[in-house]
């Protein structure tokens, strides 16, 4: 008799203070939890590890209700059905949904989603263009951007997840894309590879004579990934009537206290700027708008995409880490357990 | 015989350093200028005297071609007509328009509108509640913040030009208005004349205390007529989907290189929030939307509203200053000729 497989988790141990750390979690091994009435048992399969985590993580009051220490670390996470008493759901689904830092999860079902088996992605897509990433840069762009064809669309994280996807959705749908990156290989994969018309290492360069060169009728929007001085610097650049896509603040996140400079607020008057923040979860109700545009981008492939996923649950800490630090190109996932066979089949 | 009446005029002598002064205007007098074809000659009754006008003599490029040393000041006027050779335009016609800080211009008739003569008001009245003045309050506060009934509105300089009205108006529509403004009486006015729910004096409280006093339920859009240390208050207080509306910035004006810094930023994203800024310009073609909603409140005697209004235009310069001290209450107008008996007869 082989011993019982064991649920393994992530915990919050500590609230991050400044970085977040991997001491900031404690690994936990437990009993693989039995579902009850109108519940599932699901075994994730990818995590997706996303800026917003060290918000979750942050101890404060956010969009979401704080974590408490001793939790199970927030995520959402790809995973498959293992058990159900649950009507809307067999053993075997492909589901998504805030499943957690963890091996397996118990749900009520609610805010989780049965993923669709007719459409023959691989399944990491739907953690990128076809789930919360992509709808973030759709929504982000479209509706709270509103672009008209020949503007120009700056964004920063431009290799990131949401970033490489806004920019090439803008060349789409005729928009000059710039992309602020930090290395000069993701420089060179957002514009040889993903068609951004100009990249700029923001490590390197003197991001503000760079985005005057490469937007030279000036950034008519700007998707911000960051936050601060990145924020400054194109706030100096906007248009008249451009519109600022408050999406992510990545350099602030690890700040106690954040204080940003502003040095165009005289810009924003008097060329009647509009910035505006957004949070997906605003949008999900009109995803059924999305999912078909989106799926018929990847199916001409027209939208590239790349994953950087890390193997094994006990990596997590350290690849969210990673990912502060710029480590990761693409969409960064963690593999906690192996893809059902046959799924493309 | 008389001597000949000559055209006095302020011009600018050189652009501001910091605080705009008397000393940056030149007083000239020179003929009177005579009309061509297509030209009227008007004599300016009243000169509006507005925080922009420092940004059109800083030298700098705003949302007007900055003023070159040597020009006549820029200002509003409402006057009348004294000779035409423009269709359009007869001697006796009330006009107003951009006709600067001199007692006679001659015009081409561009962006000078005619006023009515059969609302019977007085004649201030054009330029403020049916004037940009109000034009500003009215589609600043209902068409960039699209308030709803219940909601609470917070604004700055609320016995200022423009925050009196937005601060009636926000009543007028159901919302909870509460004001900031920098003296006792100037809060006991907005209070017991104007109607607001509350006023806070920004220079005697401590703001943010008294934001979260006033404003029970937080704030769902701010009014901003000043930026700065206030507008970094205000958007720590602003809920959910919470709009600023980033009218004017007259704290900031006097600076020769602003830096704001903001604290909540954070919050800002995590409560989804929209900062906009707008020009009265933009929606001038849609004034005949707002002056009949305008006039027939004060019909009914719904908008309270106050002048401080100088005598000559020799105190332009000297009442411009005093404005940026805060030294007004209600719109801050330069009368700089009589008015035309028997206009209201």
């Amino acid at each position: 008799m082989n011993a019982p497989e064991m649920n393994t988790q992530w915990r919050l141990a500590a609230f991050p203070q400044g970085e977040i750390q991997p001491g900031n979690f404690e690994w936990v091994c437990e009993p693989i939890p039995v579902v009850g009435g109108g519940q599932i048992l699901v075994r994730n399969i990818y995590l997706s590890l996303d800026p917003t985590n060290r918000l979750w993580a942050s101890g404060e009051e956010t969009y979401l209700p704080p974590l408490k220490l001793g939790e199970v670390m927030r995520g959402i996470t790809l995973g498959i059905v293992e058990d159900s008493q649950h009507p809307k759901f067999q053993p075997g689904d492909i589901v998504s949904g805030m499943l957690g830092w963890q091996r397996f999860a118990v749900s009520d079902g609610e805010g989780v989603a049965r993923l669709p088996r007719a459409e023959r992605l691989p399944l990491t897509t739907y953690l990128g263009v076809m789930g919360h990433v992509g709808l973030t840069a759709y929504f982000g762009l479209l509706e709270i951007g509103r672009p008209s064809p020949g503007e120009t669309v700056l964004v920063s994280a431009a290799a990131g997840a949401v970033g490489s996807l806004v920019g090439q959705i803008a060349r789409l749908i005729g928009c000059r894309s710039v992309g602020l990156a930090g290395s000069a290989e993701k420089c060179r994969w957002i514009v040889e590879d993903l068609g951004f018309d100009a990249a700029i290492n923001y490590r390197r360069e003197d991001i503000v004579e760079s985005i005057g060169r490469h937007c030279p009728r000036g950034v008519d929007i700007y998707f911000d990934n960051v936050g601060g001085d990145t924020l400054d610097a194109a706030m100096g650049s906007m248009n008249r009537h451009g519109r600022i896509i408050v999406c992510g603040q990545i350099s602030q996140y690890n700040q106690q206290k954040p204080h940003e400079t502003f040095s165009h607020m005289r810009r924003f008057l008097v060329n009647r700027l509009r910035m505006q923040a957004f949070i997906i979860s605003d949008f999900l109700p009109r995803a059924p708008e999305a999912y078909p545009v989106l799926l018929q981008w990847i199916k001409e492939q027209k939208l590239t995409y790349r994953f950087d996923i890390v193997q094994g649950l006990e990596e997590a800490p350290v690849a969210l880490a990673r990912m502060f630090a710029g480590g990761n190109t693409g969409k960064q996932l963690v593999q906690i357990s192996a893809e059902p066979s046959g799924y493309l089949a």
